[in-house]
């Protein structure tokens, strides 16, 4: 790999991991500054980044082992990191989505029952894609993101029908937030399978196809996962604000 | 490298840690001493060094295996995860000098709107310079650094101009504070441009140049990030006790 590319998905990776960590962190301790029923949401919002972050760490090593002085290619660049983190933290998004809205417990549970296992497939029928395991056919790899295509459409479904039903009642600002979310989460999502589609038909490594993919896996998972939890916290503020008239005079220059 | 330059980078990288970790963990424990509603600028301040102490620990561990007795010369020094930590923390420091203001949330979204793409667009732009990625043309250094001074002028125009009419409404020990932050990030901002210079025309690796420079960006990084921060964290002292006369009267002796 050249000097330049190394040292771009290095320092890409280096990244992901600080604003992972950091993120985390500061959510953990600022969800005290939202109302005790939008804590859950903030909590879940730290969980993310935290889970991310301890992939970032792993892949960085990984990425150093695989390609640089002291690997020198004997190992194999592990994909599955990336879908590991996936499995666990693009359910735990819509959860946190959800959660921040505070809905009534049934329409609640409604929507998580539908979105949980249909982010759980979509990664899952991605993975052997990305990994290119060849597992029906030899260059399987498109029927597999096509396969994990169908519950990223049903989840969008849900997002903007079902979910857009739950947002009568809730207050412009907060509208406006949730709307911004879910383009957020559209914009960012969608890198994803372009980074899938650019290494779906390498054969061997592809060196400018991997620094595509991976500087633009981490770019993706930075918004969708440090920005988005950023917005699901400043919605918590403005409903626990709307909520308690208390908490808005002290927490909020009048 | 002789061994008296690279004790000295050695010995300021550590302190460059030493100073960034504990100034955090001081932070985010010291943000009860102040009011609910200055809590988030306190804790954005420990972000921002937590951040930098990361970079630190990245660049300490670097440092030893481009020059030291383990590593030899066969790596590249990064230059890279100063500009990554750069990328995150300066919108971050004017964040966490907006928000210590507490102004009323349009003022306060209009100055970040500004301050904050301003700052990332100046790392981004200083980075292919001092790094010396020639993406232009051979030797294109000076006029990276040119492309870069450009957001970093706007910054000034709107912390001295425009953040200057928001500060009439503070009281006078508030307004003295903010005055002396001012300075402090302008004397060392000033830091990085002539450590950039000192490096820009280095063909090859010239020991004294980057000496200077590491020396240079660590002494700025500290005065910028840990003192900065406790500036931050005395204003948002100050201005609790100014809102809260129950809590002048609990942290300080009359």
């Amino acid at each position: 790999m050249s000097n330049g590319s190394y040292t771009l998905v290095y320092n890409m990776l280096s990244l992901g991991i600080a604003s992972m960590l950091f993120t985390s962190i500061f959510l953990f301790v600022a969800r005290e500054r939202v109302a005790p029923r939008y804590r859950m949401a903030v909590m879940v919002s730290g969980t993310v980044t935290a889970i991310a972050a301890y992939h970032y760490f792993r892949m960085f090593d990984d990425f150093k082992h695989a390609f640089g002085t002291d690997g020198m290619g004997v190992v194999a660049y592990n994909v599955g990191y990336r879908y590991v983190d996936w499995f666990l933290t693009v359910p735990l998004l819509l959860v946190e989505t959800v959660a921040v809205l505070a809905l009534a417990a049934t329409v609640q549970r409604s929507l998580l029952n539908k979105l949980v296992p249909a982010a759980a497939a979509m990664i899952a029928l991605g993975y052997p894609g990305d990994a290119q395991l060849n597992l029906l056919y030899q260059g399987d790899a498109p029927l597999w993101g096509l396969l994990s295509t169908i519950p990223f459409l049903y989840i969008l479904y849900v997002l903007f029908v079902e979910l857009g039903k739950g947002l009568a009642g809730q207050s412009e600002a907060v509208q406006r937030k949730i709307k911004e979310l879910r383009l957020l989460l559209l914009a960012t999502w969608g890198v994803y399978p372009i980074s899938f589609i650019f290494n779906m038909n390498a054969t061997g490594f592809d060196e400018g196809g991997f620094v595509l993919r991976e500087t633009g896996y981490t770019i993706a998972d930075i918004l969708a996962k440090c920005l988005f939890g950023l917005v699901i916290f400043t919605i918590a503020r403005i409903k626990s604000a709307e909520d308690d008239a208390e908490f808005a005079k002290t927490e909020f220059k009048k």
